[in-house]
């Protein structure tokens, strides 16, 4: 009698570790309008009832793959290895572009398609290895004849598995080499003191600017809390913006309504106005013809 | 010592299969600015810690059953039976429409008021039983001034008390008569080679055009796959598009800009350009009083 | 044999009575369309892994801390003692307003900058005691870099800990004096039978008006059930609308399009146009700014 209840026991217990470790975090660029994203969360939570679902953001501008990358290189560090992400921003659904899961070098998974989404966590948390889904085991069972939804039928049942451990990484699909899609975009550099880099993206919801210069790369070109930072903003060969604003810790350190430059919360160098958009204000926008150059004033 | 120990146990077990079998799932068309989403997630939450409660989508335009009624139809099948839908779009809160439980054929729970909103549901899923909420016994305690929230009162109680099998089906109230209050719609049909529909919803996302013509319906039109068929659409007598566009697995099919016919998550018959909006290029919109008609070309 | 096995299961029934305890609610002004909100997610899930994350809303106006205020108050009572909220709109983040943990007397904690975003539900549940979080025990290792995400590197971070028993409330830091940073309001008072008030917010989704007048003080005044209501809306000394309408229990006790008196979702004094948008219709907003004037028509 007291081996099977041992065995209930462990079985319980391995049960709650094992879901305890693994989180599911979906991305789309469904919106929350419809029911497409609660269908996906319906297929993932067939597959384990234990398992911890979490939204990303289904906000992602329809087709905009770049924005997609950028927001699992936003978060994704601050989830557990092991965390499964799930992302579907797939306008080439139906096509030959690859259903692979990307295994980083820090234990994170991330299923999508090959499309570009993952250019950004290969490139900062570094490719373990990439396998490709094989949609013969891996395709939730029933869902043969629906070719436009793989978000639901494939990635999010994928995923699911993976995180609940039904399935292991190997059991994904065939190993692919060690690299992914790669959208081509300008990397940060410090030349002569100057700082030139790229604006990948918006704070949205406030108008800030983000850039892809580090906090390292700003520490080396000598541009220090307290100094005035002269910043021009272009778009392709026309300057959109050129002003002084001193680099200080947080929002508060200027007046409302003055510029001000400071490391955003992945420490990249950005810029923005008290308690104003500067997006809006300067007409400033993100993307790859973006750029900014930096440097301290009077140099 | 060994008996408690065992009841315990089993106990233990017992409470996680329940939990585990039983989502309760949200919607509503109070949007997610307010508190009120989160007032009935702390009441559901209240009824059982262990619920695993999700939103469906809360985004339902105000006061429009008739998508309500969609989202439900959409989303339902990807869920195990006996999850709970909680469904909470209700201009008539506070009159006589009354307050029911649906259990459907396959398995799944609706609580809602009776307004229309089980439409597709009980025709897609069918019947099993209906019963009216006993407020009496069935209501926060607490409650009983506030006639305004029924969302919050009434129906995420109800709704979390039955998922988390605090009550069972029957004690939700007295059984009433096997139907539920029906919006009407026109049903798909195929007459002389020519397939005739509505266009229930938008895929509003991506301005995609879904109608109600199931992929059964196509395969009897004759109409094959790399078929090129012939599409029009009126809103009540106008015609507002008429066009030609082929019958393929999926949008990278044709050349962006291009129309196509493609069946769509739900396997319904639909329309799209690959990569812009049908609807907006075209203003074709959803409803009642919007019709499709598609045969073969050349037929 | 027995006494490790005992010692499992009791531990397994513990861990679950006090995962279950505690919900974990955040809300900011961060809107969910960039990843902000799931690296908070990330955070506190990564503190226990059986936390049970909330989203209140991340729909907040940015900087609009009386509406964070508002939506705590509105909330806050559905939710069992012991959960915590988690609320950031910090348009001071980086200066010197404090990091406080108040705990109500309900038995709620509130994590958030003491910015007046606790000026309602310290008057509606009632202090019990605050605490400064000190920021030497209190933050996201590996954050110190950062100074502008406190949102996630302390808030999130620390309410996690805190309701997932990883710290006491004594932990979180020094206690301070028993008060916190207010938003003055204009109270509601009833004077020889007419009551005056405040819009402290709108209903948004439907344009209904909600007043800061509570059932007991529309009990005092005398108007009862069906009694026509004389309602004067200014905005600083304009009047911006004056009309009659009954005091009703709900919208469908009046005609489409006509005005009607009811209480609230918080039982609370509210106008509306039954199927319509009193706000939009008649152009009443909500702030300090904005008055009303109710008396029984006659009168």
């Amino acid at each position: 009698m007291k081996k099977p209840l041992l065995t209930l026991i462990l079985g319980l217990s391995v049960g709650n570790v094992a879901l305890a470790d693994n989180a599911l975090l979906l991305q789309t660029d469904f919106s929350l309008q419809d029911g497409a994203v609660s269908a996906m969360q319906g297929v993932a939570f067939g597959v384990d009832n234990n398992l911890k679902i979490f939204n990303l953001t289904h906000e992602i501008p329809p087709y905009d793959i770049w924005q997609a990358a950028y927001r699992l290189y936003q978060t994704a560090p601050y989830w557990q290895k092991g965390t499964v992400f799930v992302s579907v921003v797939d306008p080439g659904v139906g096509t030959d572009r690859k259903s692979v899961v990307l295994k980083t070098q820090s234990g994170h998974y991330f299923v999508t398609p090959d499309n570009g989404t993952l250019t950004l966590v290969a490139e900062s948390l570094g490719i373990d290895s990439v396998r490709e889904i094989d949609e013969k085991t891996n395709r939730l069972s029933g869902s043969e004849k629906s070719y436009t939804f793989h978000g639901r039928d494939v990635y999010a049942y994928t995923g699911a598995r993976l995180a609940a451990g039904k399935i292991s990484f190997e059991q994904v699909g065939p190993e692919l080499e060690k690299k992914v899609f790669e959208i081509p975009y300008q990397k940060a550099t410090l030349e002569n003191g100057e700082l030139k880099g790229n604006i990948p993206i918006l704070d949205i919801q406030y108008g800030n600017i983000w850039t892809n210069i580090s906090d390292q790369l700003l520490e080396q070109s000598g541009i220090q809390k307290g100094d005035i930072a002269c910043v021009q903003i272009k778009q392709g060969e026309q300057l959109r913006y050129s002003g002084k604003m001193p680099y200080v810790s947080s929002f508060g350190d200027v007046k409302d309504g003055e510029p001000l430059l400071y490391l955003n919360s992945l420490l990249n160098v950005s810029f923005a106005l008290n308690m104003e958009n500067f997006s809006e204000k300067n007409q400033v926008k993100s993307g790859a013809d973006w750029h900014v150059a930096v440097k301290k004033c009077g140099n």
